[in-house]
């Protein structure tokens, strides 16, 4: 077997690292090192260098994911406005960063999506696991989330690979937009690759413990899906 | 915006401090200090202060909650005996200190409620969230619950803020104590602060997976609801 | 009231520990000592000794658990290979054991259950709750579970204490395995250690929210049961 070893540290402290540098009011620098464009170019390209091994590659995808770190950060700001503006307990966005695990789990997601994007899909898979673990938000970095998402509580919110989601979208706990079955090879293993998941219009509101499954299955735009429902196509 | 920096660690380590204090037999003292009233006070003044500048205030709400801790663990114990006598599994109030997240979860709310209740409403759910991070249980700080409550399992759990739970009541996981819609300003932005969570009577079970909504929905003594149900007013 | 200080942390290291010795190529080693068989035996009967006296009986146990290890890893591997081969987003079994919170939840619950046969109920239960707090997966160590088992996203899974699994079983998230009602002793006292939870066969598929309830319930062979239903005997 291949040695990951360090990688899954080297990724938690990459996850922290990235939130000090892009919310410094908020999170504490507990490394050495101050964290600056240089480190968080030089520790992705070691992230990266697990599952890469032409360096150009490696240090490409780093260049890129930095330079578009303030466009990830404005990106988690709509998502931080939309906590705001839909929970009646919240009382300033300032509240919202310092206590609402989906601002972790959703910024970890933004975060993870464009890697995953580029084919470090194990990366981006780990970051949001680890989000996951913190949170129990499991939003799989393949899904596509637009502007202005927010999910509220949170604990048991699962979002497949291959969902597609609009703008002003808001989730509660124990949601499912997953895979309603799976369909096989001639040898009888999974097919990989193929659209199993839902996709979700704009200004849709899920409430808790709501499960819609398959990639078939299509929420239109300013719905609200009632709690505990169950939708397939 | 204003700096919070290392207000979370603080936050995280002062729970942390706070349990080892009440519980010494049970968690171990990490930190060089050694934990008495003193160091809570102080450590509380520090936390309180990224909130409120006036030094009286800060002091008088460190030492009137010090000055209370002893009712708060007699208060956490009540729940574990509740935790002990309702879970056939469990086989001694050792054992449900050691091994059940209720018991840090509830814990965790018991301190919070008090600074929630004196107008220190994010540092109560800094707390509270860094308890639901740890056990998937999230209860608002807000929610008034009386004595003898416990919850089995619990992830998934959420008791929303202006929740009411009387005395020996007992939830299984994936339960919600939530609001059922939100009433709008004029402007279209939402009202805040009017009751929106249900209540719950005393002696009842709430089996798991049930959702109960909304701030006019009353659930009365010695009722047992049954899992996966859902309840609106 | 007995003392247990450090028992957690050594648990939780222990555990740590373990995972580093069986995948040494996944978990990096954060210990100042190397991870061998002398230092498994040691530290596990250093736990043990919290709950037994007896030193022959702990250092007997802390072999047998020693010399099993391998065992335990064989069936952790099959875990993963069910885990790969059921879910159409995993990619290799690599990435199952990079970033698969089920990879954990399971493996844990394999160390601990032959802690839990032979009577250290405790720290079998620790070491589980330890998972569960990192995964949201809730496994009882004292449930019985066959080969190649598996859980897709997991969050807010519970399987209770009595629970009986065969082998090539796959649970999604938020499936409960668990206690119906509770039998009470003449003096209104729980009954502790009768069967309160199911059987399920083998080739078994549950998909999320499906709520399985009582010792009497009994779920047969090549059965698939569908999300959010809600079962008893």
């Amino acid at each position: 077997m291949k040695s990951y070893i360090g990688l899954r540290e080297l990724i938690e402290s990459y996850i922290n690292a990235l939130f000090t540098y892009l919310f410094p009011e908020i999170f504490k620098n507990h490394l050495k090192e101050s964290i600056d464009k240089g480190f968080l170019i030089n520790n992705l390209e070691l992230i990266l260098s697990f599952f890469e091994d032409n360096k150009d590659v490696v240090n490409n995808e780093a260049l890129k994911f930095v330079d578009n770190i303030q466009v990830i950060k404005q990106s988690i700001m709509l998502d931080v406005k939309a906590g705001f503006e839909g929970d009646p307990a919240a009382t300033s966005y300032d509240e919202v960063m310092l206590c609402y695990p989906a601002f972790i789990a959703i910024g970890t997601y933004r975060i993870a999506h464009p890697l995953y994007i580029d084919g470090f899909k194990v990366v981006a898979r780990m970051m949001t696991e680890y989000a996951h673990g913190k949170t129990g938000i499991d939003i799989h970095p393949g899904a596509k989330i637009g502007d202005s998402f927010f999910i509220d509580h949170g604990t048991g919110v699962v979002i497949g690979e291959t969902t597609e989601i609009g703008n002003n979208v808001r989730l509660y706990q124990n949601v499912t937009l997953g895979a309603k079955s799976f369909s096989k090879n001639d040898d009888g293993s999974l097919v990989k690759g193929i659209k199993r998941h839902p996709n979700i219009g704009n200004n849709v509101v899920i409430y808790a413990g709501a499960t819609i499954l398959g990639g078939e299955t299509k929420i239109g735009d300013n719905v609200v899906i009632p709690g505990n429902s169950w939708i397939v196509d």
